[in-house]
């Protein structure tokens, strides 16, 4: 079978990075372009050593037109605001795109300009865009042309959320999502914040009022319930690199009039049944970031707290893999006839 | 002036360590015995040999009664059901008394027993013993025989949450404690679930239904309200080795007409003017346990989304510090009336 | 074609749990029993979490004879003392071995019962045992029984030396070998030196005269000479989990006219020509554990120091990959006639 | 007593922010300016928050004789070329320094301007100012002007060494010394290859031939030896904030006819049996960063291996304590008629 040929403009981010890892992981892939405008002229493997010999590509920096003509997918990881300029552009010369950026993520553009502070110089695109949770989305993903990866915390969120919300099972005022993330989400730059010396033995909330993926997390998630939900969002940042956990707290339905910790769990597992990138938890075994490191797996259960009346669903997943560059392999999977697997299984370690 | 002759019982975890650690600092102490049952024998500085010729005071173990005789004041860091056995018998031998355990903390003895499965061998004591929280207890710490040290966890929140209780300004309906400790919470011990390469990289919730601290919790709030509170509490485990933040969510009541971030900072500014120990951020500064590691400080803002109505209180500490060993010796001072920052104020740094 | 039947005894320590991910990575490998004593009866992602769902393999306790019935190849993951017992039966039900142990690593067995304290048991099979260097005796290793997988700091010092020592451009006297392990090292158990809040930020040394790998590294060097080789051997233990580095000391002989930084890379380049997972890093480039972590791989390089007349040596790879579990991979694909690269390629990430 | 006012020039930074720490635990001392360039007007503990309530100094940026005019003492932490340009302003104002730049520490001109590629504006100084080790020139600090606080590195290998070559007991011929630095020895700023997600389960050498420590101790031991001694430096990256360890690798001399690990002890214990800061480890025990974080100290022990000839020392201390800015304290003491460990002793912690 012929290869499909994939680029990826902004490759030597984190998330580039994972991209690269796992394309390379995935026998119907061909990587053409490795774009970076930091580093165009070195290898790859000049950025990251651990891929020297293994992936020595030089990195160049075409114009998104030329990067298109030898590609069947371009995969983007470029800022918010840049995206909305390239990806038109890929699709006119008629590549497939999967975007990492906010700009296709929303359907209502109101929602997406004020959440973004940015005007959408190609609003049109929002309606054909599918948003990129193969769990949800698998059936508009198989010939979209545009997709838009979820962002991290709303892929965490949104698949704990998803069978209690399409069942009205839980209550819509407020949902309380309390995440935390690894220092990768903050990207690969030069900034103390994220040095080793100001990250380690540290933990902080940031961003706790209106981070942006408050409101996607809530148009998902609206999506599912069929009306208006509202969300409180709480990011927290943990000196691990990779990883993240959402606690999340909600009350039960008139509807949920025999909620347990069994009937959590066993709607979990029903709802999931199919989903191979999906574990539902056994028992009272909850979440650690640890469990999904460097995989495409999220993790999930939950339990119902008694005396006070509280639902607490939790799910990890690594913030690079099912939040961000895994998932869009998953993604690509379905988008090009791939078992959606391939490339994705062999990629785990325990310590 | 003499000196206040202080013994330490169980001294080798990482309490007792953090004990030792004060109580060096502080002009006024004498430390008379430190005690192990492991380590009898050894010198402190063998444990912790970063003390080599600092403290190399040799552990022993007498009983109680020889201990109390030797010392004004006992500092007991024994396991839950220990201390109600020991403590009485070093308060009849005229000692004064400050424990670690949760075996006083209650006024409650029917919570206490459901909490921690134990039959308490002395109730008669729990109404004398004071909670040794000196922002709330400074008045009835002064004379006090027993002083509870209390957890960290409620430490943490009764601090963030106490202005709002007092003063009925939010309501009492399920508040929502989300929290993280470092792996020093879980003591010094041999354990696989505890060593580097198994929480390295690994975050995960623990406890999340009915965890001890929750009616610690739940009782102090109530003192402070005037009424039953309900709290639904959420431990989670994170990769440094001290620190604790607390990310609290609840509602404004009726009476707080005019809630916004401004008010919630002048709020905690003049509840706690006059408190060393609690330092409220100004402006939109939120806790990170960076900022009070190896502090007897525990910071707190908080702020108000309109967009969903919640308040969202946040409070951050050393653990060890406010959390443990050094607020018992903030409590220490007060009842031997030193001043109240006594040996507590040149221990910090800032990397 | 057919699988090749592979069994692990010993499978959930950290070593064991790499070689399980590497042998699900491998395309031409059944996996069979993975045993373990402690586990019986658990599923090997009972102790793994991040395998639920990939190998849920329920641990056994065959005996040896048994699970080499079933098996092409049998993996030995056991302490030394124990191997040299199970390995003989083993092999005599008719299976081919891989120890991890050093009981079958020498060839002198007087030096193996001095340096392990051990009287071995069956000092016949350390003649047709063949030393699991596939760089070194991959001729050897084709038809071999038994393979003694290599210690993790004779393969990180062996693999820097050889070309020097070899070509006899270095002098016997003398070479120091400093060398950095992380955690992993010690193995997976409960032991406080090995607690997170014990190896956060500590660094030492230890073993530092007459640790174990010495004398292993000294019969491999002597055999590269041709003469006795003396190496001065000194292990240090480092806050990171996965990892090792060995910085090297050592004189150019007489035959090393030209020596320079230059002249040492060339050397490398060249015996190391044809070895995929020896690489030998660009100019002045220097190896880094970050940089081979999760890999097969060992990255070499070395300087000439002018002013003292010293060549200083480095390589680094990963203690559980090419120190461990993946070198076994490495010699299995020798054994048994796979390309040596299969199932060693696509594990690797940048971050 | 009156206080002695102390300014500290670039004190934002993490030596400038150890020293601020060390001497606001110092009864003697009043700080006056603190000096900053970046970060002008704003408090210190907006830089380090830990600090807030406890050193909110303004940090102002006078010119140096401005400083001088208020100051009995200034501590410069400024980047080496600035140093010699700014110390001898503050000298000419009358005031005394210490200098934590390379500028002053050398007694040859030459190898100073070789090591720097500076020219020395100011070469006349090099001879009054005093190398900072009280431990070897405490009679030369008493009345010191300049003093020369001595790198981290060149504070480690020194100390370890100082004994042996003292006595002439070890070799002249290449000394060799490993070296392990935290990453805070890197300082305070945005550079991506110092961010946690590099630097953690990161280890690599760098500045493997050249480095300019290497004169510095070459300069110090061979006064020590009374003769010219030859080093071979290399140091070492470490994922920790702070600590550094040297391992030795020496010959005793033909004088060191009984050299054993018992004597290596005994001489180190005689020669440094009235410094206080100097703890010779008993027996086996070797010296580790974790045992002396935080603090003054610096811990050294030695082996020498019979197989082989060699001697093995090792000392560990952090590297911004005795390693850069407690040791300046130390000098403080020294100069200023303080006992030498006041505003040390206090500061230690076991976990």
């Amino acid at each position: 079978m012929e290869k499909v040929k994939v680029s990826i403009i902004g490759s030597t981010g984190y998330v580039g990075a994972e991209l690269v890892h796992g394309f390379l992981n995935h026998p119907g892939v061909e990587l053409v372009h490795l774009t970076s405008q930091s580093f165009e002229g070195k290898k790859f493997s000049d950025i990251y050593p651990v891929y020297r010999g293994l992936c020595d590509i030089v990195l160049d920096n075409p114009d998104p037109a030329d990067v298109a003509k030898d590609s069947d997918l371009v995969v983007t990881a470029l800022p918010h605001g840049v995206s909305s300029k390239v990806v038109p552009l890929l699709v006119e010369a008629g590549c497939r795109v999967i975007d990492h950026s906010g700009d296709f993520r929303y359907k209502d553009l109101a929602t997406y300009e004020a959440s973004y502070k940015l005007t959408h110089p190609h609003p049109d695109l929002l309606e054909t865009a599918v948003y990129g949770l193969p769990e949800i989305y698998r059936k508009e993903l198989k010939d979209a042309k545009i997709v838009a990866n979820p962002g991290c915390y709303p892929t965490c969120s949104v698949t704990a959320l998803a069978p209690f919300l399409k069942a009205h099972l839980i209550n819509s005022a407020p949902i309380i999502i309390d995440a935390v993330s690894g220092v990768t989400g903050a990207g690969r730059k030069s900034d103390l914040a994220y040095s080793f010396c100001e990250t380690d033995e540290a933990f902080k909330p940031y961003g706790v009022v209106g981070h942006r993926h408050t409101t996607e997390i809530e148009e998902q998630c609206s999506f599912l319930y069929g009306n208006k939900i509202n969300v409180s969002f709480t990011p927290h940042l943990a000196p691990f690199k990779r990883g993240m956990l959402t606690t999340i707290y909600c009350t039960p339905s008139k509807e949920f009039t025999d909620v347990s910790n069994g009937k959590i769990n066993e709607i979990y597992k029903e709802y999931y049944k199919d989903e191979h990138f999906v574990r539902v938890l056994d028992g009272k075994d909850l979440p650690d970031v640890k469990a999904v490191n460097g995989s495409n797996y999220i993790d999930v259960n939950g339990v119902f707290d008694p005396v006070n009346g509280l639902i607490k669903l939790f799910s990890a997943q690594d913030n690079l893999g099912k939040g961000a560059a895994l998932q869009a392999i998953q993604a690509f999977n379905v988008m090009f006839g791939f078992d959606e697997k391939t490339g994705l299984e062999t990629i785990i370690r325990g310590v």
